[in-house]
């Protein structure tokens, strides 16, 4: 098994092909990563496939499928290491060893425990020519929130804030309504799409009357695959038990999980509502037990959408480890309402520290992605 | 006189290196338009040149001098249409005339009521082809100062802004040090290289004991020509006198002017410091009579580096024409100290709105620009 440090132009036309086909899964694989498969002879696709739904098969199965008995003798690229272990489906290193592959190249080696380099081994191991780290960043891209979760049992964060460019989200009165440009609202509604879960605060919920849910009339592009939309679960941090059945986040038949420190029972929820108990943190919901718990039920990325207080208090305990900013051209002034809560600062040494990712024009807004400096 | 709707490609990369040359201008020609000109003859440049400095040769004058009597039949390529008018020099359009040259493609005509198509008008009635209209915004671009105040008597005014991404400016307990990074230090110090004045308030100036000069050496270009760096004037609203003889700003030996309510004649002052008195508009300086004032001293662009109330007080009485928002990778959290103080917006409808224009990162953090919606 070797990381070949040199690899073809075509190598790389192919792998990012496999990387394009591993991004249709993006609304649907959820637990499972997105992956792509690029079966090649002669220098031709002879099969091709991703991963589309958990249950379902995996990218190589699906393009060895294609290939048929033609697989025999081919160099098969996928984005990410084929699996070694008996899950929902049988280990993909044997469905490429018995098909008969003489190559395969992964962009990077798994970091799931259960594979972690023993499906390159298992191939490797078959006599077939392996190699591993093309396209890496970009194949890792692909999956931050797997990859977080495996490594460290947590979902990835990304925190969603709209503000006025001066970081403004209402006026001193609440208005809100609204600051950022319908084009932004719907580039919500694609990251919203791609997440497992949207959190946010009962004070959200009761304040705007959100529903929180994926309008599909409102996404900015098709879905990739004939799959229905599928609605990312609702979780809302509700300490002091304030929600009720009767809000507009309850019309919605989709899941909805409520944390709390202790289950008001005398309520009638609908099925599709769970309750969790977790630990208290200072009177409120301990977030931390939160994010431990929401890796556990296999969230890979959450979508945090919440106020001030608790996108603030995220930050502060080191929950959020990306930010999208949407700022919209309009000054608000100084007793507009902030982007963020945090306790006072005393010193510039103790300012949230991020790394700017991109800039882009959505709309009239601009939408800024920032990484936090963890 | 003809608007020529089709140019050649060869026109336009004729046009855009006039553009450039015009360019080299932008630290020295105030109170003057940067221009550049350049002839060409049998599809060759045969003489270039750009406006350096007032009082001296014209863009055409420069360029006539290197092509000599090689001017004759030449195609003259400018960017602003040739001044019909005698200042410091004789007008260009009757230099252009003598020379002989054939056609002169302006890229636009001159709004100063002095030339507005005399210049023009002049070079058709001697039977020279005349047409104008490419890469018009461009050059408009190279002047927005100088033709603001020829339009409406008044500088513009870029209003700098530095803050976290979430608007702050400082810590409650007032410590800023830095927000941005050098690199953006250094460009701010490039758009004040550039500026005919730089205003701010008295209070930044006690605050910070702040020289508001441009420091060669912090400049992240070297100067496109021999010229020593022009200080731009150093300009303070003082409505309250509170300015002393002793600060910091009086130990750069470079023209000051003190805007005042009533001028406090018990102080000495440098030679190089002026005091203009203005009327007042509740206790303080009218701003909107500073702006006039520094119109009629022929000031074209006004580099505003303030705090959040001249700022605000600026935006809100629709004096400022551009932002620079110079927004770095950090959180502050909502005490922090915001961007710009306005009087309490009671409805989203009185937002200030912009429009943005670039985004750009300059070292760790961005600089966005936007133009005010008038």
């Amino acid at each position: 098994m070797q990381s070949q440090t040199t690899f073809t132009e075509h190598d790389e036309m192919y792998m990012a092909r496999a990387i394009e086909l591993a991004k249709k899964g993006r609304f649907t694989t959820t637990p499972n990563p997105n992956v792509g498969c690029v079966l090649v002879k002669n220098n031709q696709i002879i099969g091709e496939g991703f991963h589309q739904l958990a249950g379902q098969g995996h990218a190589e199965v699906n393009a060895l499928a294609i290939a048929g008995k033609n697989a025999q003798g081919a160099t098969a690229y996928v984005t990410l290491e084929p699996c070694s272990h008996y899950g929902r489906t049988p280990p993909c290193a044997e469905g490429l060893k018995k098909a008969g592959v003489v190559k395969v190249i992964a962009a990077m080696v798994d970091t799931n425990p259960q594979v972690a380099g023993k499906g390159l081994k298992i191939l490797s191991d078959a006599g077939i020519d392996v190699a591993y780290g093309l396209l890496e960043s970009q194949a890792r891209a692909l999956n931050v929130g797997f990859f977080k979760r495996m490594e460290q049992g947590l979902p990835y964060v990304t925190c969603k804030m709209a503000a006025s460019i001066d970081g403004k989200t209402a006026l001193k009165n609440g208005q809100s309504k609204w600051i950022t440009s319908p084009a932004a609202r719907q580039d919500v509604q694609l990251y919203r799409a791609k997440s497992c879960a949207i959190l946010t605060g009962a004070d959200t919920v009761l304040v705007d009357d959100a529903k929180l849910n994926v309008r599909l009339s409102e996404l900015p592009c098709t879905l990739p695959t004939d799959l229905p939309l599928r609605q990312p679960v609702r979780v809302i941090i509700d300490s002091q038990n304030r929600l009720t059945p009767d809000l507009a986040l309850f019309e919605i038949q989709s899941d909805v999980i409520i944390f709390t420190i202790k289950v008001d029972k005398s309520l009638q929820w609908p099925h599709f509502v769970k309750h969790i108990e977790v630990s208290e943190s200072n009177g409120k919901v301990d977030l931390q037990a939160v994010l431990e718990k929401l890796g556990q039920l296999q969230f890979n990325n959450v979508w945090l959408e919440a106020g001030a207080t608790l996108a603030g208090k995220m930050t502060e305990l080191n929950l959020v480890d990306e930010f999208v900013f949407y700022l919209a051209p309009k000054l608000m002034g100084h007793d507009a309402k902030s982007l963020v809560n945090f306790p006072e600062l005393t010193s510039m040494q103790n300012t949230v520290d991020l790394t700017f990712n991109e800039c882009a024009r959505i709309g009239d807004d601009l939408r800024i992605t920032a990484l936090k400096t963890h």
